[in-house]
């Protein structure tokens, strides 16, 4: 039995030197940042959203002055090839000083796979799994446009190979981007399904964070407080898409994901939820926050247990308002209730089988996460039978 | 009547480099953090506090390789003169590399002006008031002795002058720290008296970022945790001044405060009770915290308006549980109430008369602060009779 209080402050080393530039026209400042950093530009990004809201031309404006070079259709989950291989191509041939991504998590992702990778010499996967450690990387500035990963404020990335179905994480603190550039209007076009799902991606970061052994009441509060905000501005921004005070709050939240400031301190959980959703997009390349939102509420079922109840009920209570008073079994079913409810409220489709999947590659992928994600050692363990439950449990 | 929502997400630049190393025993990165940043160093430090407690034998011994010079008896309210005049000149004389602070913020930030002095050629204080702009600082480790003003983890300074009776606040990005070692070990031995003003000024940081006309639903949360967390946490070290958790989260929520990061978004309140209180310490050379927690409670009745009413019933509710039912303008006192209550739970001196001040120099202080503070731009606008009539009740 954990203890709700006291916990134990973990000893922890953290540093994020990205500087944020946000709000409305913040875009003006790109020269200034870029300036310093180098004439010879990557331009990457995605589809061609960015053509259709007019960014693309606006920073090809602001940017007479430098010398760019395009990487273009970056798909979602990021591939090694072609695009890492053929951004770091680029990099190496044209002598590339910096990196501009202009988009979403995913060109982000591969932007930064991009900037270790021009900087050695051997295969760019050596670096992403660990075998080759960098040295060295290009800079990267971005201009977000999609609200959702918080990879503009953290020095991570994930990267799919289709070929080994291998979806990977790397964290790098080389690739820390210089500045992002976070101007909300640039997402008042995000579809609904976008939208939703990147509300979802970054309320599973915070679950990620605070659903662990050791936390503080500081940081207990600050996931309550996210997790409220991105619930209230993620129905504001599918109500209303062009909401500025919504999608800006939605932004800063999506922001503060990943880079550990939500749970300095805290224990490590094992992000379990991140580590079955990688495995569902690496074998059918589906959007990761819709993966995220369907497994969360079965791996929540899951692991609810007398060891594991003061936390839900804690999160029912500070989170979904539900009546403290209530038996404490009573909250922690409600608030899983309430979690599958918000997500399906948003519209994300929430069965496997309603985005592709089904049952017949669930062995495979159960036995791919138990052996390579390390599980065994999650706020609550997980096993291949844990994980092959959880999975059956969302179709 | 400033509406409670939706209120209007400002734009902002934010960046904060500086490496946390925190917990127990993370001195022993200190030579690792130092080595890269040259061989001689300044080691700046208070009173003989870190030599009772080992650590400035510990530091000595870390750096044996090291070429050391010393500037001690730093002073509460740093002075101009002699400490940043003295330390600039050794760093000059000595061709120092780097300066390590060990003490509590007001070596730190004494040392954040010896930084930008050290590579100035005229007279620093031109760079403290903002006379001359800062084109280099010498870099800056710190080692936290004290939880309290948050100097450890953003770029500002306050340097008293006593002949004129100044006390200045000066930001400067060039003097944010390399790293700050936050072992709350060192803070074991802080007395009852700093403890409690440490965890008054800390929480003054917060409400001064608080009570703005323009906040988000994440920033708002933040900061009630925050409030929170400090309240429990500095009743614990009071009754328990070994209680590792208890220091170490107190450690945390202080960091946080000055930086931005309570309030990224927000509008700038003007901080009115610092504005006030650094008179009081200018004049009377007083201990800040104790000056702030005098202060705040006469500074919110007196702001305490139709238009200020939804701000503290929110502050009411969600920071000191009062019932929501109340009525807004009960709940808003009791608010008020459970404010001064506080500080005066934790042994702070509630009036000036028992810190040392009369009504001799109250107008005479009202009107230098009127005069230099900017007072008319703060959230609720403070004139000289405004800022005159706080003092009076605090007396």
């Amino acid at each position: 039995m954990i203890p709700t209080h006291p916990h134990m402050m973990q000893n922890f080393d953290y540093m994020t030197p990205t500087r944020l530039i946000f709000g409305r026209e913040s875009i003006l400042q790109l020269p200034e940042v870029m300036a310093p950093l180098g004439r010879r530009v990557l331009l990457a990004y995605g589809g061609g959203s960015i053509k259709k809201i007019g960014l693309y031309d606006r920073v090809r404006e602001l940017l007479a002055d430098f010398e760019i070079s395009e990487l273009s259709d970056i798909q979602p989950n990021p591939k090694y090839n072609p695009s890492v291989l053929d951004g770091v191509r680029i990099c190496k041939e044209r002598q590339i000083d910096v990196i501009l991504a202009v988009g979403g998590g995913s060109v982000l992702d591969c932007s930064k796979a991009i900037a270790v990778g021009a900087k050695y010499d051997g295969d760019p996967w050596d670096l992403i799994t660990y075998k080759a450690q960098a040295r060295a990387a290009l800079p990267i500035v971005d201009i977000l446009t999609l609200a959702a990963t918080g990879s503009e404020y953290d020095c991570g990335c994930v990267i799919s190979r289709t070929e080994t179905n291998d979806k990977v994480g790397y964290m790098e603190p080389l690739t820390f981007p210089v500045a992002s550039i976070l101007d909300p209007v640039y997402t008042f076009s995000v579809s609904r399904k976008q939208t939703a799902a990147g509300c979802a991606d970054a309320m599973n970061h915070v679950m990620e964070q605070y659903f662990t052994a050791d936390t503080t009441l500081l940081n207990d509060g600050i996931c309550e407080s996210a997790l409220r905000s991105l619930m209230e501005n993620g129905r504001k921004c599918l109500d209303h898409p062009d909401d500025y005070d919504a999608r800006a709050e939605m932004m800063l939240c999506c922001t503060y994901g990943c880079n550990g400031i939500l749970s300095l301190g805290n224990s490590y959980s094992g992000w379990p939820c991140h580590a079955i959703e990688h495995a569902l997009s690496a074998y059918y390349d589906i959007t990761h926050g819709e993966g995220l939102a369907i497994i969360t509420p079965r791996w929540m079922r899951h692991i609810l247990s007398e060891r594991t109840l003061d936390r839900f009920v804690k999160y029912g209570v500070n989170v979904f308002g539900i009546d403290a008073a209530l038996d404490k079994e009573e909250i922690a079913q409600r608030a899983i209730d309430a979690t599958y409810r918000f997500f399906e409220s948003m519209g994300i489709p929430m069965h496997l089988r309603e985005v592709g999947i089904n049952d017949s590659r669930i062995g495979e992928m159960a036995h791919h996460i138990a052996v390579n994600e390390g599980l065994e050692n999650a706020y609550v363990p997980l096993s291949e039978n844990d994980i092959r439950d959880i999975l059956t449990a969302s179709l």
